[in-house]
């Protein structure tokens, strides 16, 4: 009784508002909710807005095939996700479980990483051999369906090394009694199955390629990548840079739940918080400036809006120019000189605007100089860390976007009201009225 | 005599400070100057520096061969950019002058414009008829060059309108007296010419395409899209969000030369003076109120920085959305309101971290107060105007991230401001020690 009653308010509530619920209940009560949630086709959804700890627990009650039946159904990410929260032996045991493609995908995925051509190439790619004839070749393409979409065909020895690449006009327009090994081109483009996946979109775009066999170690053929997988690769990474310098998680999108979006947030803003206490505390050490000649309190947003806008230029450029592998690491240091030098006039041409516009409201020699110096100095500090702090995040082996605006902001802020307050506190006898 | 010692002056100059000596020079230099330069082979990067006016007065000065010449060696983008600033009558001129599959597609992006499906064609698309055979239609595949990438065969009736498409695979595996009618597929994708490019890339995206068929308004085949020029569509437009969102020229990468870098950023770096200094002015009207309780003027970096903060992350999220088509325009209303929900939200909590610590530091439980109220209308205020923004922009057919980021600082600056410094002088005669 009230069974069905339950049914009907699940189907209505959001996955994430389900997940919710679940640390409440008993262990029966789990088992009994995820057998109505497979039925409802809501289990997926549900079990991929749970947390580590719950979902472990839950994925703990389930039987293997009440598991496959998720997998079945999340996508390949979130199936990687759930398989490595497992012990291995269990993780054996569903991937056996599962239809031979998808387990060879998931065992990739799980093997290089999702961010690897390992993680994005298709294992399943036809093997043809050099031996072969081109008549017995041609039988063989039309017998694949056409939704491979073979328009290159892999040639490799007895040992599975790859020697080359056959195209389909090739094949068409070579005589019957050829063997693949006379018509091949040895000039092929590869990658290694660990190579991150921005340097294999870099790979198919200078090439502009089609797809691209992947290789294991030995030089064996592991798989192949698709220019369409690659179209994802290329968009996915340019909203994670995107993302990251706006200090986003990359899992938020516009149709996440609202609850689910301050989640996401609030541990950055939380980080901002602490990072702008430190601009907060430089002004502290200069209240009593401030208090003597209030004016400079008016000018402190121009000082850090100005600033902020500089270093996000700056750092902007440097985190899409590495991205795009327009950076050499080696000449780091030409870049950041150079980027200090465009701070640097962009700091004295604003700060020459700058200081006018307060000349013609205060009417204060002083005080324009001192923003016109400390507007030189502001942009020359946002010049400088907008392009050290993405350079040494990259040589630190780390995203360069992640968490660099707030450095970036932070170093400006701090710089800025230092050298505005600062050059202000020394010049108050002559710069107060 | 000094002519050697000239020629080896100028191919070690840049083009960029070649350029700027062309506007001191007489007529007859600069043409004896573009003779030289067309021999360097730098006359096409030295035109690309040149201003709008110094350029047309070059252009007029050079015999139509010679600007032949450059255009061969301009990318087509900067080639179009060329023909545009002549008169029709010189441009069809140049136009025949240049070699057909070069005029072709440059009289495409003339036609269409750059950004768009027919811009982006390859209008040399080979052409095959409903009744042609197998048999023949394999021998012209054989003779086509294998660089065409031919995979899909986009068949037509006698008035060139598209039928369908015939694969390479169906063409090998069909019977060679049979006609491409009653093998092809007449389920096709296709384009109009006038078609933005970035929804070109969301249909390449969506259906997982190698290669679209652009068709005029007529139904007639136009030409093919590929999706190596696609993958480069998708890149671009994803650094055009970065770009806009950081109020950076997207003419700039990390190999701009330093002047040029000032050049183009400082137009925005002005517009953002400019609009800091409505921030400065809200300040302005709270000049005796800052007086009289200094600590006010230390807590402005942290209510600037956190309301900034997170109206990049919703603006960021917004333009992204918008881009990847992710947003429905017709319920921006919802989502809108969601977005200031969430600011709202993260604006309580950020604000009672921030009412506590201050508490800790300044004992004031007046000013603590404060300080939560205006961190949650400030965060409010920044989900608010971060969503509207864009949307706004976009309602208006202009870039949804031109400019954003500029607007919703300006307005957390001035709505933050407005109620910390506000709410602060009302309670003055409580807060004030």
């Amino acid at each position: 009784p009230g069974e069905r009653p339950a049914r009907r308010l699940l189907s209505r509530l959001h996955p994430a508002d389900i997940a919710e619920l679940v640390p409440l209940l008993t262990p029966d009560e789990v088992a009994e909710l995820w057998r109505t949630l497979l039925e409802l086709r809501l289990a997926a959804r549900t079990l991929r807005e749970l947390d580590g700890d719950a979902r472990e627990r839950v994925l703990e009650q389930l039987a293997d095939e009440q598991v496959s039946t998720v997998i079945g159904r999340l996508s390949a990410h979130d199936a990687v996700d759930l398989l490595e929260s497992l012990d291995p032996e269990r993780r054996q045991r569903l991937l056996d479980g599962l239809d031979a493609a998808r387990a060879a995908q998931l065992s990739n995925l799980l093997r290089y990483g999702p961010a690897t051509a390992g993680g994005l190439m298709d294992p399943e790619v036809p093997r043809f051999f050099a031996d072969e004839t081109v008549a017995a070749t041609l039988e063989r393409v039309r017998t694949l369906a056409e939704e491979r979409r073979l328009f290159y065909l892999y040639v490799m020895d007895e040992r599975e090394h790859l020697l080359g690449i056959v195209s389909l006009w090739q094949l068409v327009s070579a005589a019957p009694e050829r063997r693949l090994r006379e018509i091949l081109s040895g000039e092929v483009v590869t990658v290694r199955a660990d190579t991150p996946q921005e340097e294999v979109a870099q790979v198919f775009q200078r090439y502009d390629l089609l797809m691209m066999p992947v290789v294991d170690a030995d030089g064996r053929l592991a798989g192949a990548i698709h220019v369409d997988d690659v179209l994802d690769v290329v968009e996915a990474s340019a909203t994670e840079d995107l993302y990251r310098l706006a200090n986003l998680d990359v899992h938020e999108d516009l149709a996440t739940a609202p609850a689910r979006s301050v989640r996401l947030r609030l541990p950055w803003l939380l980080i901002n918080l602490a990072t702008a206490s430190l601009a907060a505390f430089v002004v502290s050490l200069f209240q009593e400036t401030i208090a003597k000649y209030v004016i400079l309190a008016v000018f402190m947003p121009i000082v850090a809006g100005m600033g902020g806008n500089a270093g996000t230029q700056t750092l902007t450029l440097m985190v899409r120019g590495i991205a795009l592998g327009e950076m050499d690491l080696r000449r780091s240091g030409v870049v950041i000189a150079r980027q200090t030098l465009v701070g640097f006039m962009n700091g004295l041409l604003t700060g020459l605007a700058l200081g006018l516009a307060a000349l013609a409201w205060e009417r204060n020699a002083v005080l324009s100089g001192v923003l016109m110096f400390a507007q030189t100095l502001n942009l020359t500090v946002a010049g400088f860390f907008g392009a050290l702090v993405p350079v040494a995040l990259k040589q630190m082996r780390l995203d360069p976007a992640l968490g660099s605006s707030i450095f970036v902001t932070t170093a400006t802020d701090v710089g800025g009201f230092l050298s505005f307050l600062g050059t202000s506190t020394l010049l108050l006898s002559i710069l107060s009225p």
